[in-house]
């Protein structure tokens, strides 16, 4: 089984250029955080009180509150004001589409977890409503079709710099 | 726009149940370590060597030496024996399956920071070797729809436990 990419053109070999600018570092930075990304996938599940995130994904108070926080900056939360009856306003939080597009980072790791580190089957298995068939996150060019990854080149694209990518 | 899946069957309410097993958590346990992904970048990138590991993601010889072990323990790596002309045999890394199947995590991620940190563009493309079109991670039922996260349903699978998925 082949399992590198290709490096093409002034991307080869590997030595000649520094991964400077490269979109995973910068995203695990806003969201490469175990809490955070746990957060993340309470609020897809809905949740969208702060009591409820810290019970949901099992992390203190402060840490909850220091992790919304960040999330919120980030612009992958935003703050939503709401009420229940008899009571003052407080704060919730809800997905933005930024946060909202990390959903195939998710599926990914969820995926994966469950080929690999879940013995007795996936616990939850996401599926299309319109056709109640699984969904899983998979790698497909724009022409359609799902290369492995022994059938990817690495290319250099407008953001690269002189001596990096 | 929709952005919380639909929790159906016994994951509704959110509060009837506990993400006890949740495979987002385990992944995450083993490969949710930013110098750690960035290590399976360079591998997925073709690099094999200890001094290019920490080098290229740039961290120190021992966190390099450190995320190596746990990344081999973890199976996510396995050890290689080389030899270059007139040196000793020394031992490089490769991707394992396990560790190869975690490319549309990175490729979702990289996408995912094309899209909202690169405001000069992606620095790198990956493109179909065969089609030259370039590639994406995303999320498709087994039928071939692609739904979006409001048309997704939550269900329990095979793995769920009493009270908990």
């Amino acid at each position: 089984m082949e399992t590198t990419v290709q490096l093409t053109g002034r991307l080869a070999p590997r030595e000649n250029w520094s991964a400077d600018r490269c979109s995973i570092r910068r995203a695990l930075a806003v969201a490469g955080n175990t809490s955070a990304l746990l957060i993340l996938r309470e609020a897809f599940y809905g949740t969208s009180r702060f009591d409820d995130f810290a019970a949901r994904v099992g992390i203190s108070e402060p840490v909850a509150a220091a992790r919304l926080r960040d999330l919120v900056e980030h612009g992958l939360l935003a703050r939503l004001p709401y009420r229940e009856p008899g009571q003052r306003t407080r704060l919730g939080y809800r997905l933005t589409r930024k946060g909202a597009e990390l959903l195939p980072v998710l599926v990914a790791l969820m995926q994966w977890g469950d080929n690999w580190l879940a013995p007795g089957g996936p616990p939850v298995v996401l599926r299309h409503h319109g056709c109640g068939e699984p969904v899983r996150a998979e790698l497909r060019c724009a022409a359609g079709h799902q290369p492995a990854a022994g059938e990817l080149d690495l290319t250099a694209g407008p953001g690269a710099s002189e001596r990096g990518a």
